[in-house]
């Protein structure tokens, strides 16, 4: 209330006296005020009236509330003590997966058997579409305002994702065996290079190359990924220490080498590769990960889900390692949301280290935000609320019954918070949701789509005789 | 649309040919259509477009959509396919704190250090009610009707439970040092005595013992307790095998017994003990456990949270011990959503097994519901969705874009779901929530109260010189 009066009062004052230039209101398009302020910079500064200040796609003051009088803005959008983070960026999904989400759960050896399958029937141009627009949803619902994906069909994943506004880097799939996209890896890669081309000035899409894992490319395949991601200078996605299996056929192939090993000895762990997982890894391998500046993809829920292990996480974050959150693809996580993630990292890194003050709640908040940037490579640009970066802004809920009170912002966010508490979703200075609305997109359109999919599923999967529970 | 059509029909014909009897509807309060309808019966029977007719209190009719002509009904609740299912059970918690929520999560020793000397500034009649308030909502929002509580004040929380219309177990604390509101535990059982005379023929509140833990009780006290409570036919709630301090403690008190041994051989170990945690316990506790016939709650979220390490719950479950699900207290879980306990429940075990078959989806959800009335001895009021059970039912949204699609609605539950989910509660065939608007209680007052409660609190904290964050 003070400060919307104190507001009035400036812009009264700068119609009287318009000739004191020096006490005009600067004009902006966005100003977010009375904000539970998390900036997320390098000395994790809070406001507990912050008041952020958005012109176009970037942040152009941080403050607390006496900065507001400097500003009029076109949006106001008082927030009444609801936390103020940075947006959330998932650093590995395969968004478009959410059509599958909730089928055989419990399937042993469930990538091979299952998933690959029902993958070889059922992916197309469509069913990228739709699933991906459904994950956007459910991601900016959620808080999460960049992906890093994994699939097929990856330009029209970028079409969802110009459309509804959000980031992104879409990594096109490429795999040796034949996949509804590509006939081999080759064929794979001509994929990606044509999506790199189409996509490679876009604002906020980042095109990649995704080698899905290395035991399902052939070593020749890695590095030809590797050298042309060093010459176009574009992100490399894979999945990398991740089951038993991989490493296996790994040290078949390489005399016994781990995959990071592998990796690094056939010249393709580098600075644009982001590993997602990395579950098996061991000292040497992490410092192999430090050295080649590589950035790396945690993946807890999916990982535990799938008794897969944990991976030794906090101690690459608390060495520098560039790391960051992900939640796997809806078959895996099942859920494509950072917030939920939040809780599942705290305490099983607690649980892992028997120890309750080992994994304390900045440290998750910083690996949704900041160490995931760092982890896309991206922290110049996204991660953080700090003037010059672009306005990628999310506001939460601290009224809900399941929030209330806020005593410590990062341990309401990471014990209490559900992706149903976020607010309003900001993207490169754009609300993409409001009031829980969705603004760009049509979601009942969108949910829809899903909905006469899941037909196509369900008699696909029964006629098949594959297990639907 | 052709489930309204029939009933028309029907309604018409009722009124048109009264003379057959036979055919006219029978009348009853509530009618749930094209309900996705997990019963969680003994057979785990499961209708696809379900029907559940409820009576006063009482669940009349189960069934397909065949059986909805044969009533009418003064309240129609066509649910569109969500799923509908038993309500959840919160076998232990401490609602009353959520007042304290995200304070000191991280603190070593927390609750001698930090919790006990919060506690003994800041507990009063008007703190137990004013964090039960919010407790209940946010339980009702997040789908639990019924609820095990241990605090103090009891009757302070009794009135908000009878209030807002949920079912509960509250047990009144007893403990060796001065509280709140008792100097001594002989104070603390009076007080209990007293309250239990109050309550013991409530239709919807359980009066019980609570006794902190044996470690913070006397021999003498525990043996009293169990006498009494088996002389009233009342249940004991009590914090068992959860800590190494109370380990040692035991150990040294009952020539090192473990926390089970030692209640076994004082002789209170009975059908009327529901002990909460029971992390440290082998395979000769669990013998004794499953003699006894006690209950067990499973607080998978606070245990994690805490390192304190997880429960050989699925063992207990496997082997027929009668355990269900809790959240803890606020200050533990950090929720007291039951919902949100399920993915962490599921995954932690699969974890701990290193198998994804370990844990599958309905054995969660088995108890969330059937598997925690069980536990409290409920099992043949509460905890199904079957003819002559109490209506205790709850609606879970399955269109929203974190829930879409659902080919498994035990799946879907277990790792898609949050407590923001659940769109409707219904309590002894009462609606206490629909369309996440809460119909008991005024939501806003409750919330207006707690802030200006943790007021108190952030004064008290800073003042004393405790850590807040």
């Amino acid at each position: 209330m003070y400060l919307k009066k104190t507001l009035l009062a400036v812009a009264i004052a700068a119609n009287t006296f318009v000739t004191f230039s020096a006490l005009a209101a600067q004009q902006v398009d966005l100003l977010i005020t009375d904000a539970t302020l998390l900036t997320m910079n390098e000395s994790k500064q809070t406001f507990e009236n912050g008041v952020v200040a958005i012109k176009g796609n970037k942040i152009v003051a941080v403050g607390d509330q006496s900065i507001a009088k400097n500003y009029t803005a076109k949006t106001m959008l008082d927030v009444d003590g609801d936390i103020v983070l940075p947006g959330l960026i998932n650093t590995h999904t395969h968004a478009s997966m959410t059509v599958f989400r909730s089928l055989g759960d419990d399937v042993p050896d469930r990538l091979h058997r299952y998933i690959f399958p029902l993958e070889k029937k059922l992916v197309s141009r469509d069913m990228v579409r739709i699933g991906a627009n459904l994950g956007n949803v459910e991601m900016v619902k959620g808080g999460v305002t960049t992906y890093a994906d994994m699939y097929y069909f990856e330009d029209e994943v970028a079409k969802t994702v110009d459309k509804i506004g959000m980031r992104a880097i879409l990594g096109e799939s490429v795999i040796k065996f034949p996949v509804a996209d590509a006939a081999n890896a080759d064929e794979g890669i001509q994929y990606a290079l044509n999506f790199i081309e189409e996509y490679k000035d876009h604002p906020r899409i980042t095109p990649a190359f995704a080698p899905h894992a290395p035991y399902t490319n052939t070593t020749e395949t890695l590095q030809k990924i590797a050298k042309l991601s060093l010459e176009l200078d574009v992100p490399v996605m894979i999945h990398l220490a991740e089951s038993h299996r991989e490493e296996e056929v790994i040290a078949e192939r390489a005399n016994g080498m781990s995959p990071v090993e592998y990796m690094h000895s056939i010249g393709a762990l580098n600075k644009n590769l982001i590993g997602a997982h990395m579950i098996l890894i061991d000292d040497k391998d992490i410092e192999l990960v430090k050295e080649s500046d590589m950035g790396v993809a945690h993946n807890m829920s999916a990982n535990i889900k799938s008794a897969k292990g944990v991976s030794p996480a906090l101690k690459m974050y608390d060495e520098n390692v560039r790391i960051g959150l992900g939640t796997d693809g809806p078959m895996s996580g099942n859920t494509l949301s950072i917030i939920d993630e939040f809780n599942q990292v705290a305490k099983v890194h607690k649980l892992v280290n028997k120890d309750r003050a080992a994994m304390p709640p900045i440290k998750v908040i910083d690996m949704a935000t900041m160490g995931a940037a760092k982890a896309l490579h991206m922290e110049d640009k996204i991660g953080s609320i700090e003037v010059g970066k672009l306005a990628d802004i999310i506001v939460v809920d601290t009224k809900a019954p399941n929030m209330l009170p806020v005593y410590n912002p990062y341990s309401a966010l990471v014990y209490s918070a559900n992706s149903g508490n976020v607010r309003h979703t900001i993207v490169d200075g754009n609300i993409l949701m409001k009031d829980r609305e969705m603004l760009t997109v049509d979601e009942d359109k969108i949910r829809q789509e899903v909905i006469e999919f899941t037909k196509i599923v369900r008699e696909t999967v029964i006629e098949s005789g594959e297990v639907v529970q």
